[in-house]
């Protein structure tokens, strides 16, 4: 990933050093495993433990030669072990250490994630309850439909990361499995209780069955949650990036002390942190893609993978996490214009109304759905031109004289009928 | 989906008569609890009840009048029903009909592709137990590896689909959500206490919040849970395709009497079937992506989804119930010619033994690992270039000579060594 | 394609029986050509010309027993002919026939895309012109930024089509290629010359080189182009989704009259045409990504992409031409609100003229740019929070009062400066 | 792009400090045109051009203050060159100089990527007229088919190629443009002939008309035009890495002195390099999806498009420029095994030959087609099965006793007449 979209943890997590560190640690499991079955001496343990380490410049030069990273690595870490340094890798085929490690950075990249998607809700809870109460309108296919409260929005929003929450405690689980099953998956020179050993030791579970590899929905479907959460921050951003159009102006995202909208006109704030988020939204789903393209491999085995996982696996977890920290700036420090709400909420003169007054002739009066929505929709359009506020020309709607009185007509332009479930729903959910 | 692809059961499901049908039942749901708050009197009901009908023909009629399904539908069915049939659809927006409605026709989907999956692991699982040990060689990058059972590769595909099921079961849950909030979600004209009694009624959940739509994160879900699954039916065609090869010939899928199987060559029988699926894998990715834009709605919903649903919805469940039939049938009626695979076992000349070879002499004669490898890849060389049996260039090499007898070589040689632990993998799954 | 997109020419193009027929068509170019060169009798060919026809219900009974529909089709038609049906795709392999006529079928949609893209283009060119000088605001990141007209809009997209029109173009050559090179490629059967002279009766070209089939990029391009075709449609349908949101309300696509736009709320007038298309784009998309996996076949060809393209090719042509023809009944119908626009244009009470000042700043009175900007910026965020005329807050600024005068200001904030280019921009492209 | 999938053609085009100077590029070139225009005196001018320059780090330094990457380097530029420094991108907006030098950047990277791809295509046609004549089996479906050569199939792919080729030119002219039409693109600070002028010494053509930016689909026509030449490498190494396969090995990627193929197994010999081009594939492939969602952008430009671009554009040309350096390693360095290809082919025992005996048995006995592959299916069936060769199996059938003599049989035997179009083919390519 680029350097502008890294984030210091998964820095931390998908560095060359850490990959390296992270084999390390499987090989020395499988070590002490082959210990404790008396296949490797305590003397050898002791010099394996003691003077376990890598180069990272050694293994480069090795791997141009040999073309083949794990046996590069574990070239370089028998040299800085010495004589004991030949039961390094004892056993095993490349795969039983990379496919292992591969699902503890995974997991511990999903650690990250999951916090920070954690926090992220936790930080939408606390601005629904802020705003529970803060009328505006809900729109559909972006006109004006009836009105809700901003708390709702975003307690929406809330609730579907919640959903995220669960897929990727679900993949987490999914991809914690290792494998000490060697070439083809047969356990031909480590058994399945070393596997079984190491495995525990490092805190994951065995796959119950391997071919030389971990099968790959494993991993596509880590990536496809990834994509999933995409699409949730894709959501947020979009909602404010459309509350911050001009002609709308109810909610906006921090503009720094010092910062420049445009670098022509001076008087632009423009929403670039969330119009960022949507396009990264679109890359974790390509990412999220190629996985599902390396899931059918050729018999026990082939490669073509591997460049794919290089790259989105740290490219797909930088983005996700840069994302999720940009949405908590975004959420923490949302600007909310509540008079300008209520403004827009009223722009319509009263057409939000609408459906209580179709309700009413069919419940009340007994007109027809068709009739009655017929009425309403003629006056309505009339509201639309111009020509009055939608009451007004309700009660002076002839075929409507009789039925509904001034006071009627008043009682349903009450925006309190639309929010007196609000506390309800709030009730299903946590407290901030 | 084109007719060809098409499965009896979800044409069922996804016809435009159980479409309505399920709209309809969703609507007296909805009819039935307004009666028990008491606001649609009993005889309406009865009314309703004996009389609700729609006519496909009628609704198409009013549809292109007023371009709306959802109305065209409402005003149909109040026209057979005659008086009471102002009743249908009150406090409703369309949305609360047709997702509370998809909910239900995904899940009838769902449930039909869980028992097709379940019913594929259970043939993978027979023929897995059938082949248990069938000598077969494990090939990795497409070369031959080490030895292996053939029922060990069918085994890890009973087991991948284990994961799709879990997958498919999370997906199912995920999608069991109605909702009955109206236009913007707030209950303005159905209180939650409707909602959640018609859900309870139509065997679903109500969702804790909601849009005017249900979030599209769990229509996304479901998507992307049939990709995943599309990629194992694939790993598998894939897999019996190869070892279709004519180099290969392993096994085959099923070739009906009297089948062709190219109009120009008489003599080709071709893995048509497989390579089907594979081609619909692709697709099943194809919708998945889709989904996933469909995520992230302008505010409280806009329609971008809608034609985009229409489509996919029943043609990947059309695609993927096809496919999972289709690779049912391959599994029960695969051909496996088990003599040939114990031919191309032995191909290579004992090649497939390297690994212990090497593990040999680290272990018992302290070679270093470089050294011993260097050995044996050099001979394994020489054997790929067809100078000899492996065994027979390994006695000859001088630098092993006082190390390995011939005795000690055959015994490095022997394939029981390599299926010693199929019964312990085996163990771990249920009987077929 | 489902019913309700799909459209009359293209299910003419893609019927089953206009497949068969074309797929005759090549069969009776190549019995022609065989008779040119002796093989075929004439009197033989006479009553395949006289007879040749095909029975879909009898090739559906065929099919089920050879599971093949070229042998199916070609059986039909031989039973048709009688006697002289034996010489009916002689020398040929099936993919000959398919492919080639697959290259006609194409042919003809592209023709048919590529009319009603020029239709919109010439809609659009039209509808330029007319709005040339119809000022309104031009907005980047959703904010406004400075004035332009809505002719300018237009006329970009128009622009984009005509890129679109040229990859078009380049993909209906690109896929005008037939094949007769038999089942590998090797013209085994069937010479050179044939091909050359059965492609020149069809119209198109001979493939240089061919496997068993047409190399599939080219299909891949004819795939791609409308994938990006989908984006353009897709901008401007997202385009009037922004101008027809209540608080823009500046264009709006046609509202029929009798039209409902919710079943729930009278008052609704959705831009529901502009969605479809939005969701269509990401069809075209998805579409153009299966077919992109279609390129890389094994050896000679698999047959892995026929299920894909029998989906795809009607499925991304009904879609593209639906598509284009609902985007220029909304271009054509396009409902303008001129005064809103220039009341949109004025509501940030200057705002726009930003960049305008800032320049003058810099040129006329030697203000570095960092210092102009920062005056301006400082004064623009005050009249975003509402504290007067941009206008004024400058006149009012202390730092510039020796600067700008009254006179000079109003100069500034004239509008005719940023249209005065607009004739030249039009000059660049056709009268309507 | 990870550092592993590099090249440094690549890393000098896409390298921050490159990046920068087309931009500077671009600035000046403004400079000097509002020069000649009389703007900036000649003077500052030569100030300008004599101390342009920017500092990387001071770039970063600012834009963590104005989060502004474009306005942080014009302030860069202009501390460096002092007083003049504010003529520096006057006029302009940033993605005056953006989307200009973007047009650049992509233009070169095109450049390098058509030299290479016109390398591969030369190094193809090289080893097509090297094997020309070398039989082997044509596979489809991955079964034998008919006999042909090697060089054909290089060929095949070399023709590919020139596809692609024509692609690429086309995408190099399509992204060819420049703007300078300001913030909407109303040339509102910068006269068209500014623009026109300024493009021109840049070398591309100025747009006929842009927003704040050039239309996205160019860009997007650029990266499937990456996406198609993906798949073009993704099946040649395909076609590679089936002809590896143990049980075929016609051909093998090069494979270094010293390379490992396996750290457990010392006998492997695997197409790994083949294998990453396939993964790669998968990558541009998605890198393709993104462009396309990029082009809907909201109105005259929102930046949700940046994010994308940063990382796909290099990401794309790098992975491009690798996976085609590799595909020309492989391919001049391929290892044939002629021998081999020549056993595989008599491997079915003459049944590659069953079209030409059923054709003879239509053409010259007279037997109807579905007769003839009746009898010919019939005993090639038994030749699978090992009951002989096929040419005995025919001979010995008694339906075609008075038909075919031994002499007739062995003249359809000839694999001469599969090949005797070659030269037919080759000769409608160059010589290599």
């Amino acid at each position: 990933m680029i350097e502008r979209y890294q984030t210091e943890l998964m820095n931390q997590i998908w560095s060359e050093r850490n990959k390296f560190q992270t084999w390390l640690n499987v090989e020395l499991a499988v070590c002490r495993v082959w210990n404790e079955k008396g296949v490797i001496p305590d003397e050898a343990l002791a010099e394996i433990v003691d003077r376990a380490d890598f180069d990272v410049q050694r293994i480069a030069e090795i791997e141009s030669q040999v073309h083949h990273d794990m046996i590069a690595f574990v070239s370089s870490v028998s040299e800085k072990i010495g004589d004991a340094g030949r039961f390094v890798h004892l056993g095993l085929t490349s795969s039983d250490v990379l496919d292992t490690a591969s699902a503890l950075l995974l997991r511990q990249s999903l650690d990250v994630v999951i916090e920070e998607t954690e926090g992220l809700a936790a930080d939408l809870l606390d601005q629904a309850w802020r705003y529970k109460e803060t009328l505006c309108v809900g729109r559909t296919h972006g006109i004006h439909g009836e009105p809700t409260t901003f708390g709702l929005k975003l307690l929406n929003h809330y609730d579907q990361l919640t959903h995220d929450l669960r897929r990727l405690c679900a993949a987490r689980e999914s991809i914690g499995y290792g494998k000490m099953s060697g070439a083809v998956g047969t356990y031909a020179h480590c058994a399945p209780e070393i596997e079984a050993r190491v495995c525990a030791l490092l805190g994951i579970k065995a796959a119950p069955i391997s071919t030389q590899v971990i099968q790959r929905d494993r991993h596509g479907e880590v990536m496809m949650t990834l994509s999933l959460l995409g699409t949730a921050l894709e959501r947020l951003s979009l909602e404010i990036r459309h509350l911050q159009r001009t002609e709308v102006r109810e909610a906006f995202e921090p503009f720094g002390k010092g910062q420049k909208g445009s670098s022509a006109m001076p008087h632009k704030r423009n929403p670039i942190l969330c119009e960022r988020v949507c396009g990264m939204a679109r890359l974790l789903r390509a990412y999220g893609q190629t996985a599902l393209e390396n899931v059918a491999l050729w018999h026990e085995r082939d490669i073509s993978h591997s460049s794919v996982e290089r790259i989105i696996w740290p490219d797909a977890f930088h983005l996700v996490h840069y994302a999720l920290r940009i949405s908590r700036k975004i959420v923490r420090n949302l600007e909310v214009d509540e008079a300008r709400m209520k403004q827009n909420l009223e722009m319509t003169q009263g057409l939000v109304f609408s459906q209580r007054v179709l309700l009413e002739l069919v419940e009340r009066f007994g007109l027809s759905r068709e009739e009655a929505y017929s009425i309403v929709q003629e006056q309505a359009m009339r509201c639309w031109r111009g020509e009055g506020h939608f009451r007004d020309l309700l009660l002076a709607d002839a075929r409507l004289k009789n039925r509904l009185s001034s006071l009627q007509m008043e009682a349903l332009f009450d925006v309190g009928h639309y929010t007196r479930y609000v506390d309800t729903i709030f009730s299903r959910f946590p407290k901030s």
